[in-house]
């Protein structure tokens, strides 16, 4: 009868065409709708403003259906996040292949704006931000995902220093937290929105690392 | 009465020692008030999570008392944005009398991201950002506090530019937007607070700057 149940409530909302079979394939889309939902409220109200009631208007859910898959909003804000985690594992693979350290730095930040302004993401991101400053759990979610981007790049920038590729005038934890930092304003403030162009910010980004990382003659060509 | 009124509900939180003589002072510390309360809540709670009931409470005030002031929690963020204007005014009026662009521009990045860190304004700083993705008025507030920031940097800057003294990669606009967003970035995540040395976090702020501005040899000793 469950499976019955949170078919009935999908067709709400759910291209009926899908057909997903299996129940583990329900179950990814009914989340998939949930957090879909819940970001749209996010933005519109702000994490504190919107309610577990609103995100199940937005979706179209009885709460019931909803409480079945997360217990709060914060548990939402850790799948949201948990995605994030996913697609930035995805995007580091093919950036920590490339030899030159310079270029392979600026591929990861450029990715990580280009990523931001193409899913429009800068306002639930602002949002997410702002929450992590009050609110403990979704500081701890947040600290995953850096921790996760760190870490790549601990080990990348690591190998170009132990290389003699490059030479940045601070030790690394100081660069990594400093870069992050660099990126995630350059990422929220969603530049291309403003006219910028991602060519001429990838000009900059690229300026602002090379000075950061300070290339030596041992770099190879990009 | 009206004063009488004031003095009375001023007499719940603040020192009593300081006898405010005119109405014009009385009128500064009350407003003063709301807006530390507002900050208070607004970090607390969100913008959308705080009403103006909790920004009463916290200031120690009527509901009354404080719409004689201030008809929306719209109009307490443009007044705190109006005094940060006012800040920023202040500091980049020492930053224009340096004769070295590079060293200018390090400066003021780095009088920012003291002020944050100094004043702990981070969290207010992310709530704002946030607030003002979705909220009209207060995204206005925010662009005129920017639009100063860009018109002092944009007449100092393109005068290094006139004079030879530094050759950005991109045309200026391109050049001011990406640099406030880098220093947004910095000082939103309040580098000092995670264990970054402010004298180790201007090193990369200057090595990010000068690869932006690429002094020529016509830059004046700093």
């Amino acid at each position: 009868m469950e499976a019955l149940d949170i078919f009935g409530e999908m067709r709400v909302g759910v291209d009926v065409d899908e057909h997903p079979r299996t129940r583990a394939e329900r179950r990814d889309l009914q989340v998939q709708r949930i957090l879909e939902a819940a970001k749209t409220c996010f933005v519109r109200s702000g994490f504190q403003g919107a309610s577990m009631q609103q995100i199940c208007a937005e979706a179209g859910m009885s709460p019931g259906a909803l409480y079945r898959y997360f217990a709060s909003k914060e548990a939402i804000i850790e799948a949201i996040c948990e995605a994030d985690r996913a697609d930035d594992a995805k995007l580091f693979a093919s950036i920590l292949s490339n030899p030159n350290v310079v270029d392979g730095v600026v591929e990861g930040a450029m990715a990580h704006i280009r990523h931001v302004h193409e899913t429009n993401a800068s306002a639930l991101f602002a949002e997410i931000c702002a929450e992590s400053m009050r609110n403990e759990a979704v500081a701890l979610t947040c600290m995953k995902n850096m921790e996760q981007v760190l870490d790549v790049f601990r080990g990348y920038i690591g190998g170009g220093i132990e290389r003699g590729e490059i030479d940045p005038p601070v030790d690394i934890e100081t660069l990594l937290h400093t870069m992050m930092a660099i990126v995630h304003g350059m990422a929220l403030n969603d530049l291309p929105s403003l006219g910028v162009s991602l060519d001429k910010l990838e000009i900059l980004a690229r300026a602002s690392i090379e000075g950061m990382l300070r290339p030596t003659n041992k770099l190879r060509a990009g």
